[in-house]
Order: C-alpha cells, then sequence, then structure tokens
C-alpha cells in the first residue's frame, strides 16, 4: 500500500528547509521520509543535528539510528550532548563498536585523531590486485564505508603503501599490490590540529589521508566530507571573532537570547573600558579645545580614518595567518609592506581631508582665518594616524599568535579601538605643533 | 642507480613548505620529486598554483602536466591565465578533450556546472552488480577517475539512481542495479551558485553531487575535493569584506603592492567621505561644546561603543546569512531580537560609563558641580547609541541582500561609519535635554 501525497516528502526538500526548521518541524520531516533514504539522510547531518533529533526520538526507537552511524560520528555526537546523555546513547551500541567510541574519544576534539575513522580499507602488499579487490568487497560488506583508497599495512600495522581505487581497476589483475602501490604517502599526525589538516584537504585535493602514530603505525583515515565542516567552522570562528565577539558553538536561532548576549558582552566590555582611555587622553588636550572649539570637530574622523585602516589590515593578516599563506618570521617583510601602504593610504586620505577643509571653509566660511593651517594639521593627523593604524593591525595579529593567543582575536573592533586612544595623542600632538601661536 | 640523497625531497616536505615558496623554488622543489609521485602532487595543486608552474615550465615540457589534469581542473586552469597564455595551454590538448573543455568554460566559474566534471561513472540500471563493477573497471582505466558513486541512466542520458561503491561491493552479484540503486537522488542544477553547493556539502557527508539539466539530464559531477577549496575561498571573501576591503584573488604575498592598495583605498576613501559627516553633525553642536568644554570629551567613547555593538552585529548576520542559517524572511524575528539584545547590551555599558564618571570625579574632581548629570547623559547615550549600533548593525546585511547587493559589504568599518555619524546626533540631541539650564 502506497503513503498518501500528501504524507510524502522530498529529500530535496528536507535538504532545503533543513537550516531553518524547529526540531519539532525536523523530526515530522524525517519521519515522512521514506526508509530507504532515511538512512543516508540522518549520516549527512551534523553531529549536532544528529543528537537533537535522537534525544527527541522515544529511547525505544534510538537504538537503530545510533547503530548506523561510524565511529567517529559517534564520537563527534556524543561530544555534542550532555555527559549523562552521552552515557545512554553509548549503552546502545554494541561491544567492539563501544570500545572503537572510547578510544576516539581519548582524543582531542580538535585533532586529526579526534577527525579520523577507523575504519579502513586495508589490504597487504603481497595480494595480487583480483585478491585486493576480493578483499576489498568483503570489507565493504562488512562494516568499512569508505573505499576510495586502500592502505597497505605490514603485520605490525605500519603503513607501508596507499592506492586509490583507481590505479586498482586499472592495474593488471595478476600484479601485487606491493608492485602498484605508492610508497611515498602523505600523512598526519595524531595530534594535528584540524585548522592544519583542513589547510592541507583545501590547497590540495586529496579524497582522504592517513593519521599515524609516532611509530608510522596507522591509526585511521579523516576523509574530505568530514573537512569541509572542519573549514566552514573554523571559517565561522574566525569570523565571528574578527567581528569582536566570542565563537558561537550553535547557528544563530539556536542560541539562546542570554547564552548570545553572554558571548557579547564580554569583549564590548573591554573595549568599552580600553575606549575610555580617550577621554581621559583628550582631557589633557582640554584647554586646546576650550581655545578651539574648532579642533574637537575633526576628532571621530580622524581617529576613525585610522580604526578603519587598522580593522582592514589586521583582518587581512589574520585570514592570510589562517591560510598559512604567511609566518611568523615573515613579519619584517609584513612589516615593511604594511608601513609602506599605511603611508600610501594616508597621504591620499589626509588630501581629501585637507581638500574638504579648504572647499567647506570656500562654501561656509566656517572654520576661521586659520582654516589652511587646520586643514594641514588634520591632513598630518590622518596621515600619522592611518600609518599607526594599518602598522598596528598588521602586528597585533602576528604578536597574539607568536604568544600563543588566536590572531583572530585582534579582531576590528579591538584594533579600531586601540588605535582611536593613539590616534587622539596623535592629533592633539601635531595640531598643538602647528597651530601653536595662531588657532591655539 | 639511486638517486643521491641531497637531490631528493620527500613530498611531505614539498607540501609542507610549497605555500610560502617562491615561484623558482616551488619548480625546483617540483622537479626534485619522484616521477611516480610528481603526477600526484601536480593534480592535487590548485589552479592557480598549476598555472604558474606550467608556465614557468618551457614550453615543449608542458604537454604532460596539462594532459594529466581532468577536464574540470584544466576549465580552472585555463580561467587561471590571460588569455593568449589560455590558447596556448588547450593546444596541447586533444580534439576531444579541448571540447570537453570549452563546454565547461561556457559556465560561470561560481556554477555548479562551472565546478562540475563531466567524466563520471556510469552504469545502466538493467545491469547486474557484477556486469557493473566489470563495466566500473572499464571506466576507470579509460578516463573516469572518481568512482565512489555510480550513476545509473537511461539512453537519453537521464539520471535514475545512485550507488555508492560500497553498495555495489555489498550486493549480491547476481542482482540488477535497478533493485539496489537509491532513486530519490539530491542533485544540483548547472546554475547553481557554488557557495549554496558548498553549504550543501557543509551541512551533510556527501563524497559528490551530480549536476543534472533542466531535463533531467546528467552533465557530470561536483566532488567534495573541489568543494573545501570552495568553502575556503568563499570564508575568505567574506573575511575580508568584513574587514572592509574587497576580496583578493590571490594570497598575500602573491598581490602587488599596487594591487593590493586598489583593494584598500575604495572603502577607505568611502568611509572616510562619510565619516566627514561627524564633523558636519559636531559642529551644528559647536555652541553646546563651546559652553561646555567637558562634552567633548566623550565622543570617541560614545560614538564607538555604537560602532563596536553595530560591526559585532552585523558580522553575526552576515555569517549566518552565509552559512544559511536565517533567510530574508526572518528579518521580523532578528529585529525584535537584536533590538532586545542591543537594549540590555546598552544598559550595561551605560551603567559602567556612570559609574567610571562618578568615581573618576571623587578621585580628581575634574568632571565640575555637575558631574552626574554629565553621567547620566552620557549612560543614556550610550544606551541609545548601542541599541541603535546594534539594530543597524542586524538590518544592513539584510537591506543589503534584499537587492541584490552581497550582505558582507556591511562591513565591520561601515557599519560602525554609519553608527559613528547618529551617535554624534545622539549624544548631543541626549546632553542638551538633560543638561540645558545646569551646564549648558
Amino acid at each position: 500500500m502506497e503513503s498518501p501525497q500528501s504524507a510524502s516528502l522530498s529529500v530535496e526538500e528536507l535538504y532545503e528547509a533543513w537550516p531553518v526548521l524547529s526540531i519539532d518541524e525536523r523530526l515530522e520531516g524525517f519521519r515522512l521520509l521514506p526508509p530507504a533514504v532515511a538512512d543516508d539522510f540522518f549520516i549527512s547531518l551534523s553531529a549536532r543535528d544528529q543528537a537533537e533529533l535522537i534525544l527527541h526520538l522515544p529511547p525505544a526507537e534510538r537504538r537503530p539510528w545510533v547503530r548506523v552511524l561510524p565511529p567517529d560520528d559517534l564520537a563527534d555526537l556524543v561530544q555534542a550532548v550532555e555527559p549523562e546523555q552521552a552515557e545512554s546513547i553509548l549503552s546502545q551500541l554494541d561491544d567492539a563498536s563501544r570500545r572503537e567510541v572510547n578510544i576516539l574519544l581519548a582524543y582531542a576534539e580538535d585533532d586529526a585523531g579526534g577527525l579520523m575513522n577507523p575504519r579502513f580499507a586495508r589490504v597487504r602488499p603481497d595480494m595480487t590486485i583480483d585478491e585486493a579487490i576480493g578483499y576489498l568487497r568483503k570489507q565493504a560488506r562488512e562494516k568499512v564505508e569508505t573505499v576510495y583508497y586502500a592502505y597497505a599495512l605490514d603485520a605490525g600495522q605500519h603503513l607501508l603503501g596507499v592506492l586509490s581505487l583507481r590505479q586498482l581497476f586499472q592495474a593488471a589483475p595478476d600484479k601485487k599490490v606491493a608492485d602498484v602501490m605508492q610508497r611515498d604517502v602523505i600523512t598526519v599526525g595524531e595530534q594535528t590540529d584540524q585548522e592544519a589538516v583542513g589547510r592541507l584537504f583545501s590547497e590540495h585535493a586529496f579524497m582522504a589521508l592517513p593519521v599515524v602514530d609516532e611509530q608510522g603505525r596507522m591509526k585511521g583515515i579523516v576523509t574530505v566530507d568530514d573537512i569541509v565542516d572542519v573549514v566552514q567552522e573554523e571559517a565561522t570562528e574566525d569570523i565571528q571573532k574578527v567581528g569582536g565577539m566570542e565563537a558561537l558553538e550553535a547557528p544563530y536561532f539556536e542560541v539562546g537570547f542570554f547564552g548570545m548576549l553572554k558571548k557579547r558582552i564580554g569583549w564590548l566590555l573591554v573595549l568599552f573600558l580600553g575606549q575610555m582611555l580617550t577621554a581621559t587622553a583628550m582631557s589633557s588636550f582640554e584647554d586646546e579645545i576650550a581655545s578651539a572649539v574648532v579642533l574637537s570637530l575633526f576628532v571621530p574622523l580622524i581617529i576613525s580614518s585610522g580604526g578603519n585602516s587598522g580593522s582592514q589590515t589586521s583582518t587581512l593578516i589574520i585570514r592570510a595567518l589562517a591560510l598559512g599563506e604567511m609566518r611568523l618570521k615573515d613579519w619584517w617583510r609584513v612589516a615593511r609592506r604594511e608601513a609602506l601602504s599605511g603611508l600610501v593610504l594616508g597621504i591620499v586620505l589626509g588630501l581629501v581631508g585637507l581638500l574638504r577643509i579648504v572647499i567647506w571653509h570656500g562654501i561656509s566660511g566656517s572654520y576661521g582665518e586659520h582654516f589652511f593651517l587646520l586643514g594641514v594639521a588634520v591632513a598630518l593627523s590622518v596621515l600619522g594616524v592611518v600609518t599607526f593604524g594599518t602598522l598596528a593591525g598588521s602586528m597585533l595579529p602576528l604578536v597574539l599568535r607568536r604568544f600563543g593567543f588566536d590572531p583572530a582575536s585582534a579582531s576590528a573592533p579591538f584594533v579600531a579601538t586601540l588605535v582611536d586612544v593613539s590616534g587622539v595623542v596623535i592629533y592633539f600632538t601635531v595640531a598643538s605643533l602647528i597651530l601653536r601661536g595662531t588657532l591655539l
């Protein structure tokens, strides 16, 4: 008997709508999928979404969904839930699988070890190609889900070589694996950071990389489909930090109102306290402002031009570091280049500022008889502030990395605040020097 | 005869150092690789790096490297070089491959069609499993390099179903493909934007997705290894835009000094011109500043607290939009939530500001007899500016998307500048109301 039309749902429609559905709608949609498709759909979800679905199912219905997942996905899922829920999920597994998951849980979530799948396709170097293909078919029937590469191991589990499925298919059936396999294998260590693993995958088109321990024994594989997620997550973290907040662990609408506030208030408070220094800096120039109120009009313009150029530069450097496009030891090359950029940008913006004051004075006459000197003071301040902002914005991410912090913490608002305070000092110092005896 | 130790180079070492090598060092390293490894290494490079290597090889040495690449990689490579160089690269191909590449070049680079590989593994639905495996081996020997899925097509090339290699290996050898294949296939259209394709891959663990035209005819596959790159690139573009510059097309050190300046000066100029409005706004409050210079001290603090909260919010929304976590029609939900967040953040920061003025006055007595009213004016202005900044920062990316622009253009510096101007007006208006008759 076929199910009525109204109850059927295409898996494509469900994929499309998924990100914006509530958990109840997700569960409803998931239950409408034909059973043959539901498995694949469930496996392809993120660990957080899998956890959410499982925990909303009645306990009696959970077992088949837990068992359909490979060990690396199970480890991710267990890490996405509360400890007591993890216990109840792990209890659905058979002993062998539970042991595999527990081994993976010993790795840090952000390491290659935490990403890897311990079930990979293996062959022995002395097998013939035909024997190897037969052996792979057997492994696929059992529990190995990723078979685009076969890894040749010795009896001690040391990785000797690798064969792509394509190479296996292309080779003459009676050749030996050892004659065809590639011996110079790119591997990653168990403790390699996931950001570095992601970089390796994004720079080079691998489908999977083997994870080995210090003795060269193979522990598992990291597959590229898990890496897309890692790359997306790391980028999201960086973007959120660049915007001046702590990274969120869940999509926008899934973070509670107060959880979100907590992620945001910290940096805003730090920046607010830092920005108070501008008031302190300005108060030491109160006499100058009192005798020439016109000076105060340009404070926001000048400090923000430094802030903007600094934010721009720090963001550029943060991303270049994250992509491995530059290293710490390149700092001098970066500093030279950015100082020069800052000078050129500062000259252009400074001249525009001078022009604006001269033209505006021509129209409205509002800047008094010393308008040209005032314009020069503003232009030179912009030059100084933009150069300083650009240089500071380029060095701060490098300094943070040097001392083991995340370069992305050199957020746009953080650099802007830092440069604002210096901007006030630069402006009033330049103005004092140039306008002493005329306006001041 | 073995090559001397000094001349050998492990492929792992070369991968590690690659991003920071000059082109001459890259060429030298590449030539030191054993021939068996060099092929794979070359295929795994980015299109830009492949183009650079090929163009630095003597013309006589180019042909084998051009021919080793699949059509989709060739199309990318051709798009990465100047038109006259493209001509010379395409001339190295045989006619059939050149035709394939030219078809791919007709797609926009950012579409699924521009990412896809037209060589995929196909089977007929009426084949037995054993016949299908034999047929796949034959295709792998010819030119199909990606064989983790086999696609079942009818005579008119319409996509009927899909089988993973694992399903093929698991099934009984005498079953029919049509009995085993999955019929509800997730596909992407030829014109689907690469960002949407990337999102599909990052939310769900696919190894490849089929590309079909409007009639359901299969055109090629997009594989996940190409998607890691897309996701990384799209994130880089967004981060650079959020930082207030145009997106770069190449790594930091590969962009020339003046090319880099061109990407940066545009936004800085727009922001500088916009920021000039702060001077105009402040000049209409010149009398207030003249009679109470102390007011001017808090201008940077107040406007930047709005700028910081605005940058933070716009970055959050930009990323949520890019990840498909929210849609345009959610705008009202976002506006309500962000207005409330802004209020709470503004109250906290405002109270801290009031406290700071009261305490500082207690220590130094520098804010005169009306220090408390001054503190209240500052606190209320911070509240107003932060609420406005948060709301503006949340709505601007949505407005940009609504009118077909990239939400990421609502960069941190752009939002900060927008909010700065409004901040000046809010501050002096609030101060005039509260301090009229006392300080003013």
